[in-house]
């Protein structure tokens, strides 16, 4: 589905069920001329809403919905006729990735004209295209370029020689710091921090002496970095996020580290210094991995594990303990620590 | 004691023993004229000083305290004759909350003057009560109501359609997205962050592709959100906080969770999707806690623990694991694998 | 090493190969006068760059490089005599802590010039030094003072009665609360957060009812914090940062904890109130400590470690569990259940 066709469809000219349909080559029942222009959970749908149903369970709850088109998928219990007057289905094999395109096309959420407010300050050696928005109290260095169509909003920060693809959208209050590139359609939410100082100290008789880190972060295309994460730079070579990475909120990533396309990272995770993390994984909330290590492509993490040493294979890998009530689990803990005792 | 009289303690006036006596229901010795303007630590305090003991075991110290007003539970042992001539005392049933209600009466770290400081940018459409104050970097969207008495720090940015609620505290730095709507008396801490986009993504031929999130936070009254913790938005219905809840630094809400009344949640927890937590819940440090479950009211979760399925019954759940010496722990480890390989 | 000679290395002038090893007291091999103006990695250098070789693994890459000068260790093998007409060795007793001493020197990432920017707010009654940098979006509050040679980037908050000792950097979007008081060198990256409110609260039926944190935040000499890191405030005494201490990212440390001088702390690690660290201890990541224990000095806790009680001995202590695959795991989780339930 990734390469669809150009579509029309805007928040404000919505679209047909018809043409959802040829549009995700799926098939319609019901008045093809009946449109969508919004989108909306089932409970507060109206007749111009478009509705997805994600699996069997919801359909009952559909009954009382009053969404005037719904997708849904192509194995799914049908509609009765009845349903059909006033309201009209598509049927498409992956309804959660039309809902998603879909979501796009119709939000609004970060739409913005072009223009350079007044309190911004701009460098006057950086280069922001004409077709970008720069909000009052941004601040963007000298030698930075922030591309077409990017939106850099209000307390946000671009350090000197950095880079912004086209596209990007640059939430309030995130932090871009010297030399960072970030690729197309990159999205930082607020508070994010890219480029910040990797924890680079040497031991010189009992004190830590700062070494100054070097590299920087080279993020790809379409990368989403959550609020309140950060990436730090590089100590000699850079920190590299691969295309279309998702990271989640308050996600830590040290130097050196790179991820491969497509991971994805829920929130919470730490990943330390160095660690080389693969291409379609995906990293469970609370995980932490150890630097210096290797993860293979398509590996997925469970939430809370700690990977200690490289993973070669495929696969899933885990190490969290579920929680048990308070005084089974200090049983369970009791007879470990004999265990450890009897057969150390 | 939650619905005391009000009265007329203030920095200004400070209080008197007597009146605190009287306030809070407890026994007075010692001078009932004797008045205390401030609080502080039994070390520092002076005699225009109000301090409090919370156990015996702090009752030493008081020895050389030169506190001119001390708080104390009924049940503790009484001060000698000589102390009464230079102190007064108070005993009451919750000397802790006393202490609590009194330090919020006596304290001036959140007092301020009403004003619009230049340098801040309030959209002609947005509402911002006479009473309240906008901070210089402090920025207000279209169509958000800002209530009375309420404090926007330097750096603290309101989006559009965002309502907030009377007697809020906003410290620098907060951010808070479209659509948010927070209660009263609510305190955000700097950098917290509300209403940033939930982690949704739908798969497709490998890729993610996002979900826009169409939902938004909703926050009870009352409620503290701590430095740099970040509350999603909902996917389509709506994340919400209840009245009264606590939460920690570096926590993460994600999209469409549910919190009830009066629940705490100590610092670096993760919430996943659409767990619903109950009411008068305590939740404690980095914990993680799985998406699309259920926790009954009055359960508390240890540090660390990892909750990976609903909770029915009140009650203490853990799975964190107390450290060993390293060498110890990795008899344990080696212990459960082999028990694990044997039984398997 | 600590106290090496002055010396008059810099970006502009570079150093030559015989001043190093004077410098370092180090031998060198090859022309004495090739001069370094910057450092890099291995292969990124050029003949004007100075490289380090921590270890042998990495003599092989050096073949290719074109750096002009090598630091490495006494101990390792020597380059061939071919070598010695395209670059210089210098060889120290610890390369890496020389390297560290140098990319400070020669680095020129947080330089700047002393100005106050247009769109600084600073109050009538705060005092900055002529030598410091307050940059456009900077807020400096009432009878707060600001040290020589101070970095105080755009966005960055500063309280009330707050001091900055000298030589300090504030990263674009740090905050410092109300009192704090800031040691000379110490550096706060972006999002930083120190002397925000503690988690302190009354239990009041059923209700929480805030208690006002009067103590601050004082951290000593040549500390950094990272990125996103929350420090609280104490509630009636202080928290305490000792000289050297370094915070990674995202760790937050809670009201009245003390942390010895000299101690690291890795990313995504919470301590919780009253706990105090000694010195010279090295916390891994996502290890969590609970409030009012001791942590004697020289102490490391390893990764994602749970510290439940006092530590009283130096040495290594776990209780971080590495990843299995996730059958395996499920496997000696179950049998460590019924471990539990049969020794129980």
């Amino acid at each position: 589905m990734t390469s669809l066709p150009p579509c029309s469809v805007s928040a404000e000219r919505g679209c047909s069920a018809g043409e959802l349909a040829a549009w995700f080559g799926g098939d319609l029942s019901g008045d093809p001329e009946r449109r969508g222009f919004g989108l909306a959970p089932l409970a507060r749908a109206g007749e111009r809403d478009i509705v997805f149903v994600a699996n069997e369970r919801h359909l009952a709850a559909l009954g009382d919905s009053r969404a005037g088109i719904v997708l849904m998928g192509q194995d799914m219990m049908g509609p009765d006729a009845s349903d059909l007057s006033r309201r009209s289905y598509v049927r498409v094999d992956n309804p959660h990735a039309c809902f998603a395109r879909l979501s796009t096309l119709l939000g609004t959420r970060r739409r913005f004209e072009p223009a350079i407010e007044p309190g911004a300050v701009i460098h006057p050696e950086a280069e922001v295209h004409p077709t970008a928005r720069v909000c009052s109290g941004a601040w963007v260095g000298a030698g930075s370029r922030v591309g077409p169509d990017v939106y850099v909003g209000p307390g946000v920060f671009i350090g000197e020689r950095v880079e912004i693809g086209g596209q990007g959208y640059l939430y309030p209050g995130c932090r871009i710091l010297d030399e960072v590139r970030l690729g197309s359609e990159v999205i930082l939410y607020p508070g994010a921090v890219v480029g910040g100082d990797g924890f680079g100290f040497a031991q010189d008789q009992g004190e830590w002496v700062k070494v100054e880190q070097l590299g920087t972060v080279i993020v790809g295309d379409r990368v989403e970095i959550g609020a309140n994460s950060t990436v730090d730079r590089g100590a000699l070579d850079d920190t590299v996020i691969g295309d279309g990475v998702k990271i989640d909120n308050l996600v830590h990533i040290a130097h050196n580290v790179t991820i491969g396309a497509h991971t994805a990272i829920a929130g919470c995770v730490g990943v330390a210094g160095s660690a080389r993390i693969g291409s379609h994984c995906a990293i469970g909330g609370g995980a932490g991995i150890l630097g210096h290590l290797e993860i293979a492509d398509h590996v997925t993490i469970l939430a809370m594990t700690l990977v200690t040493r490289s993973i070669r294979e495929p696969g899933r890998y885990a190490s969290g303990v579920p929680h048990q009530g308070a005084r089974d689990w200090n049983r369970s803990l009791a007879a470990l620590r004999r265990l450890g005792r009897r057969e150390g």
